[in-house]
């Protein structure tokens, strides 16, 4: 009974080259603060630290809203927090479903006890704003949730709009930004986003393991009226807003490397600067798309409103999924992704985000994904995707 | 509107000595993991690495359960994964309490639906087995909790005969083994415990974030055969277990470095061996209690039931318990913790847990707690502390 005489010898993981959706390869920066000595969680020195993350926070997500901190779990666990403090059972919920994530929304808000109203539409194209509309008018929700980049589909939806029909009818916003944040615009208090939430292993650039995110006053007077306690202690922003403010009520201990990780990640950010850095995605994603595109691979989902950093290559006929993925990671220690749902075996799903969002990065896996596809029996124009992938940003 | 023009500095935090109740310092060899390279969820190099993780946790468990696996949330999180996951609303729970992290039980399973009935005690006493055993049979609950060792009242509460007690009436047993998985004997099959979860900052000397736990088929049947989903997602051990078991259905992004870090941490138990392990934790123990003891402090609890790798130190008259924190804080870079509830400002807990329940980390901190009480204007016996120390584990 729990006998074990095994060997567990000492970790020394391949040098993964990490060209799915996330998690990303953190910058070294970040992954050397992973490894700093503890500091005790109400140490003087801790607490600045969380404050300085709750000021970065606010710069990333571009937003003035006193409460900006990450939630201790991933992102679907800060997505979670944002839907069970503020809907209670038999509050009504629209949400958006154009994509995996948006059926997440969709799962957790109805396991709140909500009433959901899910506006659906194709995968890979937009939310339409007159569904949207007519859904709210119909249901008059507290929350309407939205997915702003779904990794499922490579689709960017516009915000704005859709945030405007929510807001007609009194719904607070709720949106995911775990894939966008970080690579593209995000404009929390601009767009009127009321709640929005980031995950870090994607273009934050960190390791997956807690979930920044910002909401109005206005929804916290929300949480704080509630009639009833949140049906979560780990998740309830009330509880957590209160150990991230002043009044640091002790919660949870706070991951301390994750943290300390997480604020170098949202350093290396605000020293490069989000301009800078949506233009880098923006750049290298231009390089990606033109390449597959002259590889004549086909890119799914509407190109109008295209992902920067991602691409969901549809699988060409005859071509095995899985092998290839298992190829280039085999022979190249690229990892790219499998697709979900109706896509599932037949997308690959390939990004660059964070701090690989460069093009170096794009022309090796454009020539290593040629002769992965070459190897299992596709033509292809020699090196097409790289000369592409160059002129594309020359 | 989000703009920051401030500047960040590096990180470089002060080389404390966490000697209160968790976190703990991690071994050198479990930081240096943390800043590993990251691989993908899916890579096999990966899954094996969650395997291994597996297959640890039942050896520090003391299991042959099919079901032990961390949990991606600080030790709250898994308890609240396997209450939620297990009560539904309506069902009955009964929880002892006898500290803060009874009460905390008791408030999740509440938040959870469940109607609750409270076996209290005052703080620093046993759960009274009459007690238990009379609250049992008149609820008839589907679940007892109970807290294993509270670390705001230095107790240890044994175990096997409230099991028994749950057993007769048919409840399964959930145990908080946050503080003492690693540091003293936790027999998760021997004592018939249902679900064990522990935290990864106490004895098991990780940093905080992950919550590994176990449990039984039974309780695997009794999640699988819920009326309705468990209300979270995120804490849903149904698909938690779905993703760690070789479906790997894909979940939550799994938190790449505290697994790499909760791996080394495990990893060095098993090289430490359980019965060595415990064995340190009770000398550093014998160690401290003897010290702080001939120091002429007072340790609160039941004597015959205390925490060997703890001690709640009530405050002497006329001594501020926060400026002796500080003071040693600032002059030592030694951390101790102050009490919460009714032992709030009376009491401090101080630990040595993990790597830190070691001889020499007790005679440096008597030294400087001495020191910092006579600062204050405390009468003590020169190094009478440290004296008794050295003669109680000689």
């Amino acid at each position: 009974m729990g006998e074990d005489t095994r060997r567990y010898g000492e970790l020394n993981p391949s040098p993964r080259l990490l060209f799915g959706t996330g998690p990303t390869n953190p910058d070294p920066r970040v992954l050397r603060a992973l490894g700093l000595p503890l500091l005790g969680q109400f140490d003087p020195e801790f607490t600045a630290i969380m404050n300085e993350v709750s000021d970065l926070c606010r710069f990333v997500f571009r937003t003035d809203n006193r409460r900006a901190f990450p939630v201790s779990g991933t992102s679907r666990a800060g997505l979670e927090a944002a839907l069970c403090s503020i809907l209670e059972p038999g509050d009504r919920a629209v949400v958006g479903v154009a994509g995996r994530f948006g059926e997440l929304l969709a799962e957790i808000a109805t396991r709140c006890g909500a009433e959901v109203t899910r506006v659906e539409t194709e995968w890979g194209r937009l939310i339409d704003p007159d569904a949207l509309r007519a859904a709210a008018s119909r249901a008059r929700p507290k929350a309407v949730a939205l997915v702003h980049g779904d990794t499922s589909t490579g689709v960017l939806q516009p915000l704005p709009d859709l945030v405007q029909i929510a807001h007609e009818v009194g719904a607070v916003v709720v949106v995911d930004a775990v894939l966008t944040l970080g690579g593209v615009p995000v404009e929390t208090d601009r767009w009127g986003l009321d709640v929005c939430v980031a995950g870090t292993q994607k273009c934050l650039g960190c390791p997956s393991g807690m979930a920044p995110l910002t909401y109005t006053a206005e929804v916290e007077r929300m949480i704080l009226g509630r009639r009833r306690p949140v049906q979560s202690n780990y998740l309830d922003l009330g509880q957590l807003q209160a150990y991230w403010g002043p009044d640091r009520l002790n919660h949870h201990t706070l991951p301390t490397s994750l943290t300390y990780g997480l604020r170098e990640a949202l350093r290396l950010i605000h020293e490069e600067g989000l301009e800078a850095r949506w233009a880098r995605h923006r750049r290298a994603g231009a390089a990606l798309h033109a390449g597959l595109e002259a590889m004549g691979l086909r890119l799914f989902g509407d190109p109008a409103h295209r992902l920067p950093m991602l691409a969901i290559v549809e699988v060409p006929e005859g071509i095995s999924e899985a092998g290839i993925r298992e190829a280039l990671l085999r022979e190249h220690d690229i990892e790219i992704m499998g697709a979900f749902g109706r896509l599932r075996g037949r997308a690959w799903r390939v990004g660059f985000l964070a701090s690989n969002a460069e093009l170096r990065h794009v022309l090796h896996f454009l020539a290593a994904f040629e002769d992965v596809l070459r190897d299992a029996g596709l033509r292809l124009p020699p090196r097409a995707g790289v000369e592409a992938a160059m002129r594309a940003v020359a």
